[in-house]
């Protein structure tokens, strides 16, 4: 059976242009790059060149990227580097509705020494930025705040806060995961501090991530060791997936456009077609001021579980939240902190392509869904009740 | 030119074996194990399966693998847990020989709250073990010791010493680094608490390590963030690269005779080689109790990265010391801990090798480096000198 993947938000195809990069680096090129000796030099040479794609895809220059072995490293090296630079400082300031590598570090600082202010969102997932700028002290090391919702695909104004943020001279870090390689970036022109990102969110392997540090940012490494990325993270450099990253970054730059016309033209078809058919289903978040691939649906008084299980019979890969808090049987943090009822939280699928995906598979989707849903309400006692 | 590669203690080839397994995860298999779907799902099957290939290597159950992104790593989660773990006890023990990745993350301890005991070694390379049992106090974390030494391949005896620690209610953890693939290692049967281990030396690829946790030791993760490895690394789980450390596991265990047998034979012969060739040189470290594929041979009066250099133009890839302390001008730590000469010290070479080398190649390096030492000593001032 044809797989129909529509769960871009938690994983990607691997770019057939970005394996091609990184095979020669996985096979006969194996050298390491701190060797002294020509074989492991070579190796050295390649990954400056990914560091320079990497650092274009974000307008940002080579010597500021810093690379990780994923998301989530790249997030607890930030917040980690803030506060061990600022260790008078106590307070933390993030969101409501973070990943789970903020969300579930802030919570694990907050039993240790630090006050940690979560800054709530309305019904349509838009921050509420008066309280986060009367949050800030002299005590906040660091705001921490996502890009874009992996969840919702809403954009925060990241560049917005991050001027207010450093006007105060308060360390700013994004994580910008799911924002990077869908929407422009421009680092050299904002305020940002540091950006997460990683690489299996645009197409190279898993495993692979990416810190953007600032000129300038005091930094603290949080992976102790060799001398390896100047002595910021220790440990032999993962070479095959950081050239997979690079050859990513560039594919990324190239497919920006198209993300934002042909991505979201089949989103937009998706989610128009979805909501016309299915009656009781409505769209979680702003419409506007999103990730072009990424929409989240609820439908009301079935269990967005049950959906996933019924769309798997046909190939549809989707998802009822964060691939990273599955298994939990709590509805979406996110969508608790956006308010939205109990019987429509549950039934929330979120739905993210790529550039890989067509019209004939949003069709599919679009025939395949409707009759799922109805099966399912049939046999929601929430269903009966509200009827 | 054909490269000789003599430097497998800084990173190995990637075996065909092992690249064969790892492909279809690269390709077609990019799921999230984490996902709710059958494609995400078929994913974390065959993490699975690799999980119990690593413990096996080990004697060890799967459960107790956690799977982390590189040697450096693990060290530092295991560390780290401990001392998370024994919030009260300030006090850690090592070794002066240790890799940067544990050497490091104690310097760094040692300016937050810790008292770090350094055990000293002998001109053999071997430990203190008197000066070891002495330091180890009510305030003791944990014990962090190698299996063996990454420069001079001598072999701790870690399993005695983790009886010993085990004996006093502290906890005992060894960067087995690389042991692993070269030495039996079973878990099992020892009271050792946790183990690193690195996929890139043993023919896996770089960018992936594992975490030996014992079943019933106290831990808490370093990487914080979703659900994976049973909540005790966030970040999503490094699949193809896993699947290979799994593969690589599997057949480390295959090669492990002939590591013992056909790969000593060839350092053996090396190392007789060259000191018969060359006088004024010294094998660094215990003879016996020694990794068989490593010899750190001292020629004297001479630099050795002008060895590499010179080594270089014939293909002839080996090491001055470990490449995680290239670049540095220092002579490497774990000879000065031993007390060898600087001038000793400063003309030493590493040679690691693995089951790919061959006698012609041997013999090639025998062939070729005692003319290169010639050359090197008649330039060079601390000769002529000594002569």
């Amino acid at each position: 059976m044809a797989v129909i993947y529509a769960d871009n938000n938690a994983t990607t195809q691997i770019a057939s242009s970005v394996l091609n990069e990184m095979m020669p680096y996985l096979t006969e090129y194996y050298g390491n790059p701190s060797s002294m000796h020509t074989f492991g030099g070579q190796v050295g040479k390649k990954i400056k060149e990914a560091r320079a794609q990497t650092a274009s895809l974000l307008n940002a220059t080579p010597e500021e990227i810093l690379f990780t072995s994923c998301g989530t490293e790249s997030d607890s090296t930030a917040i980690r580097a803030a506060i061990m630079s600022s260790p008078s400082k106590k307070h933390i300031v993030t969101t409501r509705v973070e990943h789970p590598a903020v969300k579930n570090l802030c919570e694990q600082l907050a039993k240790e020494r630090f006050r940690i202010t979560y800054v709530p969102v309305d019904q349509n997932g838009a921050l509420d930025l008066d309280f986060l700028y009367q949050s800030l002290t002299d005590d906040t090391a660091i705001v921490s705040i996502m890009w874009a919702n992996n969840e919702t695909g809403v954009i925060f104004p990241v560049e917005e806060i991050a001027s207010v943020v450093k006007g105060k001279g308060i360390a700013f870090h994004t994580d910008a995961v799911q924002a990077v390689g869908k929407i422009p970036i421009d680092l050299k022109n904002s305020n940002i501090d540091m950006l997460s990102l990683s690489g299996h969110k645009i197409h190279a392997p898993k495993g692979i991530g990416a810190l953007y540090i600032r000129k300038g940012t005091k930094f603290s490494p949080f992976l102790i060791g060799g001398h390896q990325e100047k002595g910021r993270r220790g440990g032999t450099e993962n070479v095959a997936s950081i050239i997979g990253l690079g050859a990513a970054s560039k594919l990324s730059q190239e497919l920006m456009t198209k993300e934002n016309t042909d991505v979201k033209t089949l989103r937009d078809t998706l989610e128009k077609g979805l909501l016309e058919k299915i009656d009781h289903s409505f769209v979680n978040g702003v419409k506007e001021r999103r990730l072009p691939n990424t929409t989240s649906i609820a439908f009301e008084y079935v269990e967005g579980e049950a959906i996933l299980l019924m769309m798997d019979q046909f190939g549809i890969c989707a998802s009822s939240g964060s691939a990273c808090t599955s298994g939990s049987l709590e509805p979406s943090h996110v969508l608790r902190a956006m308010g939205v009822p109990f019987t429509a939280a549950h039934g929330t699928i979120r739905f993210s392509l790529s550039t890989y995906n067509t019209m004939d598979e949003v069709n599919l989707i679009i025939e395949k869904l409707p009759p799922i849903i109805n099966t399912l309400r049939n046999m929601s006692p929430f269903w009966k009740q509200n009827q």
